[in-house]
């Protein structure tokens, strides 16, 4: 008997999936095309809104009998030994693989955004305290852990980067995102992308696209946004991350734009995915977003139709289970509702991938693992640490109340401080699972940020009071704060969020805010600490930025953490004691008010302040903004002599930056486009390209910027990107809001229109 | 010597302006073009943004010695008796006639919209007021008495209506609007178009298009919409006013929509409006909007490139003021940067306007008044109470505490209660000018609501305190108030805006909320209030809605009246007294929270409350709520027996309503339509249709609706408007919220893709 086409690696996987698709029967194709759950139940762990619409009960054989595409979360929703949880999915593995006639094993996914979402697997610090770092290449190793973590016990894809531009502070999935600005995102988030790719695991881009200007920062509220801000703003991270990560798979998100749903819009998902960005991979649906079709966005009258509608825009797989594409497409199909040649399309990506992976070969069964697996080694703990270390931003410290003397009294209050679950997001497993198990310990050590501090200041006199709950309205416990911080020489109020899920937390999925004043009665225990007189640092561990209007020029310190993972509590207090020298930016812009939103950095001039509006949109502290305990001094800063380029022409600028204190510390080097005239309204300024420089007392670097014209370039009125001839204005700044040089730059030469190949970098060297 | 065909009124008006501008110089063309805004300083009474753009020291003689296109508001920026205006606007007129070589008068323009924004002019009450009533034909007769005035001291053109629907309620120029619903604006504000236009005046509709969407509701801010949001939400209301109206002029906005800034659109301007909608009218630009393409917007370097750029899209006319169509446009036309023909097609629209007006004919001085002029008519009087009276809404009345006992002690407290200009809006005479004129007296009695409550109860014990001030913090009146309330049997509240202009008050253009929280301390008044335990009634005076979850089951009745006008005091105290039945309905949601903006009822599913997300936008009080002293009975609801029409077929729906109760009043019978599946998302429901009537005690009236399938499109994917097969439910309804009768019915045959010549209008009729 000799081996069918489809077994031999020796043959191109086109030729093998050719093969393996005219062996199959439509079920068996459509089997390829959905997920299944295991562990998860229709009557809720409320992982997922609409878990309801899973199917009550099943057979698990049954839905296995012709083969299974996807298996769902096999370790995120319950707390299970690594070990045995990679064995259980050895062991479903093979029991799909014996059901269907050709013996292939499903793609298994899971959640991994802040951290492989498992029991005891490490909780890096979340998507927005890596914008904060402006470091790709530690974000770039986190995802080499992450991977090389995943693949130990069995994992194929991970559900991760979250590539959604914050366009609204008030959603509460911000915690998720890399920051407001689309260069930002899409080279951190290209760097997450290489790191998990370089493993073989699927990295999967979400949410594909969109999603993040739900109107009223409702979750899943329509978005109002136009094909310019949608080209300009939305899109280029996930080109970034395709083109220079390498990604395999896309997650078509669960929002409708100006009226057509991504799940159900062939023109995103086909024609500019695939026709003009070259894309080969998977593009799978959000969890039930296909069934959203029918039940949410009424574009479908029926499962089959919503199945018609997703297949026929281009998602491949249904995840995580089968509404629509297990029974209600075979019959549509047999009905000659929906053309075969549909689900073929679909179906030979996914084998595709699993050829990729080995998944087709024989010897696809890698030998689980015998003894224990450590998902959270001590490597990891130390770059979890660093990451941390590097993301804390210190947003003011005026008169130098930080770092702490070593042996004050310093009052520790708030919701925060003694609570290990305020590191982290709702994307780390025990935020993500809480609900149904109250009692499941994280799995992993995480110091609480109390203590820590007394660890790391062994000689001071530490007192605590929680003062408040985090959305609790009970005032009672703000007396005794106060009594605290009265006692103290100093007070360190910790406030923030709690991640959760869908209403159970005031960040997280479905945890959306109407404003940004600090959540609950936290306001008021602040402005009672501050009535003491006794100065007052201000720690945040929050999900997004809120409003510090109300508190300016009264706080001794403010330090921004946002969720900085399980070695939050020492990398914060490492900066408190000045042990660290904190060294994060803003990814997001801190404002002002609590109301007025929308608003984001990345204005034309008719979103600055004016006199137009009573209303003053200009944020208390900007994008890119965070402050250092040493100094640096900018010189230096020229330009190549040439700044009459082509506009298909390059440009280099260079700037030398010292470290003029006395302790080591890291300088963030942002380059801003300012363009002073265009065809359509620019941004007044954005980031076109950033350097972190790590600096000893003393040393110098100079670090140099290679600007191309294509990153001027913008989408015009008739939708083709171009680059227009004209004046520039290159900035050379220490956040958006402080620009320390400016090269004007001018452009000459006819407008060109830039394709697929256009420059998406601003490539930077140094020296010294 | 022979007439010059120009100045022979037997020959067709595009005869004579061919040969008009065939004898003018660029000069004269150009002069024709622009304003000159006699009376307005560069350095500021402040009635405009960036009135310092305007040329600070000017020649008036100069200026118009090549002729004039526009005087602008010669009326409006002092207290000036309308005579002395009318003989002082007639001199000006000879003036710039005797200057130019043809003898050529200027369009006089003036703000109308609650009324010509004169001294002494009646202030009628503002368009979200005669939202509330759904009454067109009384709005049409307001706008027919607002044109005869204007008219009768020699105005030509009124700056109104506005037609933008209201898309945030925190922008402040939403006391401006008619709501937020597009078949509401458009209808009412058609009505309008058709009153003033029938009077000779030139209707100007304002602002197209897009400005009401503009991003955190900050006045002028950029817009973030879709081609779709913009078609089937904002423009409708323009094409009806133009098909249903007639109106001749239209004002191009201040925004810029995803990139494009509204003045420099030849899609909108030109291809949209003069090529698809056949408009032969003048478009002008907002005030200063053209200098704002190159100071606010920068898609121009100069104002030579604002004049060109406005020029090509479309903008004819100038105003207030020449700073780019004058000197600059010239110098560009002559230096070969902008096409002559360019000019000469806006001044050829220019000059066949006034050509219509008679201005081009010899005899185009009407005589000025020789006695007095009385803008403020005892029949003015009469139906500016009557749509105040009309206008108000009664949002809750739980217990019965309206209307109020004859002899009762009543508390009037509130900021609002004594103050006259608590009744007008930004665009009223004495709210535009004040700043500049604080000393003015208003020119026309109002009487502010305790006065008029006093004269309406002669019998109650009526007491008074203001509490607090409207955005005052000061909290040290509200003891005061609270002691006069607990001494009587009921208090009304009167809370509100203060309308203002450009930060000067909390409602009007340029006084824009971060949220929907009852300005300054209003709140805490209220909450005190409450507290006492004596029923309160809240009354509201103000430009938008605000939220008042917060006191939701604690107040004895709510009654929202916006601002009412000169006669809202005595129309407010006959609905608290009864001698008014109110009918009043809402043009715009009343939410629950403050936060969470933008919103607006019109949501497809998901932007309606959902598992997805803790926020819950559900308004209080939704769109078309308003309660009433008496009770109707809705009966008999039957349409016509065929259900399954063709997509271009008809179906009437009628119901028979009974006035229950034992006094007259007023039922507002609204038409709702819900598509059940779509091709893009659609509005869960949306108004088509309404009917007002009025009816005694124990009559009953039959109202049909002759609904067709036209009125179900909707832009498609690809930008069409279509009508599309498939199920539809009609909905008769008290409310949006509210629905009494639901008939389902099913459009057959092929989608219709439909022209300029759809059907805008749901007729209905009556019997009984």
């Amino acid at each position: 008997m000799t081996t069918a086409p489809w077994r031999d690696r020796s043959l191109p996987a086109d030729v093998r999936v050719t093969d393996l698709l005219s062996r199959m029967t439509l079920e068996e194709k459509t089997a390829q095309l959905y997920g299944v759950w295991v562990g998860a139940t229709a009557d809720g762990d409320g992982v997922a809104p609409h878990q309801h619409d899973m199917t009550a009960d099943y057979d698990f054989d049954d839905l296995i009998r012709h083969g299974l595409g996807q298996l769902t979360r096999p370790f995120g929703t319950a707390p299970v030994d690594p070990e045995s949880g990679a064995r259980a999915l050895a062991r479903a593995q093979r029991r799909i693989a014996a059901s269907g006639r050709f013996g292939i094993p499903a793609i298994a996914h899971e959640e991994c955004l802040a951290g492989f979402t498992a029991w005891r697997a490490t909780a890096y610090p979340v998507p927005l305290a890596w914008g904060a770092t402006f470091n790709p290449a530690l974000v770039e190793e986190m995802a080499r852990r992450i991977g090389a973590d995943l693949r130990s016990v069995g994992v194929h894809q991970g559900l991760a980067p979250v590539l959604d531009v914050v366009r609204d502070p008030r959603w509460g999935r911000v915690e998720e995102t890399i920051g407001e600005d689309p260069y930002l995102v899409g080279t951190i988030g290209a760097a997450y992308v290489r790191g998990l790719e370089s493993t073989g695991i699927v990295a999967t881009l979400k949410h594909f696209a969109g999603y993040a200007s739900s109107a009223g920062a409702r979750n899943l509220a329509p978005v109002r946004a136009g094909t310019r801000e949608f080209a300009d703003v939305t899109l280029p991270p996930f080109e970034l991350a395709l083109r220079e990560g390498g990604a395999r798979s896309v997650m078509a998100a669960y929002t409708e734009t100006d009226g057509v749903p991504a799940s159900a819009d062939p023109g995103l998902l086909t024609e500019l995915l695939r026709t003009e960005w070259n894309f080969t991979g998977t593009v799978v649906s959000d969890y039930f977003g296909i069934g959203f079709l029918q039940t949410l966005h009424r574009v479908a009258g029926t499962p089959a139709e919503a199945a018609h509608a997703a297949l026929a825009a281009g998602i491949d797989v249904e995840l995580p289970t089968l509404k629509c594409y297990g029974q209600p497409l075979v019959e549509a199909v047999r009905a000659g509702e929906v053309p075969e040649s549909l689900v073929d399309r679909a179906a030979r990506r996914v084998l595709l991938q699993k050829c990729e992976l080995g998944l087709l070969d024989e010897d696809w069964q890698p030998e689980p693992p015998e003894g224990p697996v450590d998902l959270d080694s001590t490597a990891n703990r130390a770059l979890a640490r660093r990451l941390a270390e590097e993301s804390v931003v210190l947003l003011d410290n005026p008169d130098g109340a930080l770092p702490l003397d070593s042996d004050t009294r310093i009052a520790v209050i708030g919701p925060r401080a003694a609570d290990p679950l305020a590191m982290l997001g709702c994307y780390s497993f025990p935020s993500h699972v809480l609900p149904r198990h109250p009692e499941t310990p994280t799995g992993i050590e995480i110091p609480p940020l109390l203590e820590a501090l007394r660890a790391e200041l062994p000689d001071a006199k530490v007192t605590f009071a929680e003062g408040c709950g985090v959305a609790d309205p009970d005032p009672s416990g703000i007396e005794e704060a106060v009594a605290r911080a009265a006692e103290a020489d100093v007070c360190v109020a910790v406030l923030g969020d709690r991640a959760g899920l869908f209403g159970r937390g005031t960040s997280g999925e479905g945890c959306d805010a109407t404003d940004l004043q600090l959540p609950g009665i936290q306001a008021d225990l602040l402005d009672a600490l501050v009535a003491t007189g006794v100065p007052v640092v201000l720690v945040l561990l929050t999900g997004r930025p809120y409003a510090l209007g109300r508190w300016h020029g009264r706080l001794g310190a403010v330090v921004q953490a946002f969720f900085p993972g399980e070695e939050g509590g020492p990398a914060v207090a490492g900066v408190l004691s000045g042990r660290v020298n904190p060294s994060g930016r803003l990814p997001v812009s801190v404002p002002r008010d609590p109301g007025g939103q929308p608003w984001t950095y990345l204005q034309p001039p008719l979103g600055l302040a004016g006199e137009v509006s009573n209303l003053d949109p200009t944020p208390l502290y900007p994008f890119g903004h965070g402050r250092s305990y040493t100094t640096f001094e900018w010189s230096e800063a020229e330009g190549t002599p040439e700044t009459t380029i082509p506009t298909n022409g390059s440009y280099d600028l260079s700037v030398t930056i010292r470290n003029t204190g006395d302790r080591p510390g890291a300088e963030v080097v942002q380059l801003y486009l300012h363009d002073p005239v265009g065809s359509v309204t620019r941004p007044d300024v954005r980031l076109i390209g950033y350097r972190r420089l790590e600096l000893e007392p003393g040393q110098s670097r100079r670090v140099t910027f290679h600007f191309h014209a294509d990153l001027s370039s913008f989408t015009d009125r008739t939708g083709d990107r171009i680059v227009e001839p004209g004046a520039l204005e290159l900035r050379l700044a220490a956040s958006s809001g402080d620009v320390r040089h400016t090269a004007p730059v001018r452009l000459t030469g006819p407008a060109r229109v830039l394709g697929r190949d256009r420059r998406l970098l601003c490539p930077t060297s140094t020296e010294g």
